[in-house]
């Protein structure tokens, strides 16, 4: 009887692996190493593997109570095998990360987007549990989505599929690290709330945001403008007001074309709680059609740091 | 052995039945009646029935030769079989059209969106044989749409998975016939051309449209920009340049959510031929991910006339 999955967070820096209980989604136990992708794939995969064998070996458990490792990676994979490109590692494109680490630990894998694993997460043991059609959006250094549709990730031909971050709300507008011009990552993600602020600093020093940070620009976090905005400062909150106008423009797009009934919002920016999230519904329903209204929930995620390792066992869990 | 499926397309003035060959999406035979909402769903539906057997009976096909009868409706379908509300019909709300249509034929029902319906068809028989993961469009008086993901249609929970015509392109912008502003429809539907080039004409009359409409505001249609654009006249076709550039946002936007290997476009709007189609692709990678731009087709739609009926069939087709 397998009663465990293995959920792997493949990030930048760290990789995060945890023994998770297949039933409960619960964490048994958890270790990150160092991801050092500059040492190339295969010795990052082989120290996964290592690593993999030591959380049995410490709890207990061998690989027959195991159904498999999920993993979430930065990047589009498809057919949750092979990875397109990892976005900012130097490694290979169209790697073929399944067999890799099938080949190494002797357990079956699937793989997946790292944003598209969280929102399995949410939908299997978190804010959205028991939902079948669902939306996350990850808003953080850049804006990630994973789209749940009857119960399984959209992937797309080239794993590609929820690509949220991209979508154009600002025809013309600002610049995007993509190389576009008005998209959603543009205007939404804490990048960006930190980009609107110093734009609007250089001609507004009279506020609660600039105080916060004694003037010293290079320490501004979206935090900064939250925080200021909760304390009733109308810089800030216009600054707030912004990012909802646009935020609500992308989800209500996503809406009129995926049609959840549920939106789990994650990331930094989700931090800003009520001053984001009680406006929000209102302004989406400004560009979804009633009909996508009907019965929607939009809500802050709720793994927190554990959403990319049970996210990852999410893979395994939700079929 | 089942060889056939009855393909119906529900429209606001006629419903058209065919009786279509399982294996090769023929239409063997078709007929249309006029559907009469205002007498009732009771009254039509019967009268469905009849030209069913009808149809069977003209071509002594028996009932045990058909895989099911397929529809197609204007309005969103949840699970195939209950229609949320009819686009313009008097009828009650999420009515269950397999259910009262299976009654009245004892055949096997399935039901969906009309332009589902068509992408489905396309899938099956026309521009998009043998992909499994396609956006259809239609550009006609409104902008309706359909996904494929992996084979199967994008319902979403009310079914309005796919309502890609009220995606907002241009915050704030045009009114859309929904109330909304600033929707795909009200830019790149065979309307939105009509309402651009009226207003465009209130201050320049020296041009190819003025001409072929003979100054008679009330003839414009379409297809004179598309005619005069293609004969070279600058007016007509700077307001093309303006329907493929908001058709382009659309279309990218599309892309980064669901990415699909192939885009198909019917509609009064898509008979514009090349002069649309050849600039469109160009455009739509200012704002479609790189990685969604590979071994993308955008293409016309081939069905024509048979879209409806064909795309009905299709539901009992493609599993």
């Amino acid at each position: 009887m397998k009663r465990f999955i293995v959920g792997i967070d493949l990030g930048g820096t760290n990789v995060k692996a945890g023994l998770v209980e297949a039933q409960t989604g619960k964490v048994v136990c958890s270790e990150s190493i160092k991801t050092q992708s500059e040492k190339g794939f295969e010795d990052t995969f082989d120290r996964i593997a290592v690593l993999v064998d030591r959380l049995l070996k410490d709890v207990d458990i061998k690989k027959e109570e195991v159904e498999g490792i999920g993993m979430g990676i930065p990047g589009p994979v498809i057919n949750q095998e092979i990875v397109g490109f990892f976005a900012n590692f130097p490694w290979e494109k169209n790697l073929n990360v399944r067999e890799e680490l099938e080949k190494r630990t002797a357990l079956s894998v699937l793989v997946d987007n790292d944003v598209n694993v969280i929102t399995m997460g949410e939908a299997w043991q978190g804010a959205a549990k028991g939902h079948r059609n669902v939306l996350g959006m990850a808003l953080g250094t850049g804006v990630g989505g994973g789209i749940v549709v009857d119960g399984k990730l959209l992937g797309g031909v080239r794993g590609a599929g929820g690509e949220v971050g991209h979508i154009v709300v600002e025809p013309g507008g600002k610049l995007c690290g993509c190389g576009h011009k008005g998209c959603l990552e543009a205007y939404c993600s804490a990048t960006a709330v930190i980009r609107e602020t110093l734009d609007r600093l250089t001609v507004n020093k009279t506020n609660k945001v600039w105080e916060s940070i004694g003037g010293d620009l290079s320490k501004l976090e979206a935090k900064h403008v939250f925080d200021s905005a909760k304390a009733g400062d109308d810089f800030a909150k216009d600054i707030v007001d912004f990012i909802i106008k646009y935020l609500a423009i992308g989800i209500g797009n996503l809406l009129n074309i995926v049609n959840p009934d549920i939106v789990v919002i994650g990331g930094g920016v989700a931090l800003a709680g009520d001053i984001l999230f009680e406006p929000l519904k209102k302004e989406v329903a400004k560009t979804a059609l009633g009909v996508c209204m009907e019965g929607l929930e939009i809500v802050p995620a709720v793994l927190g740091n554990d959403a990319g390792v049970v996210g990852a066992a999410a893979l395994f869990a939700v079929k």
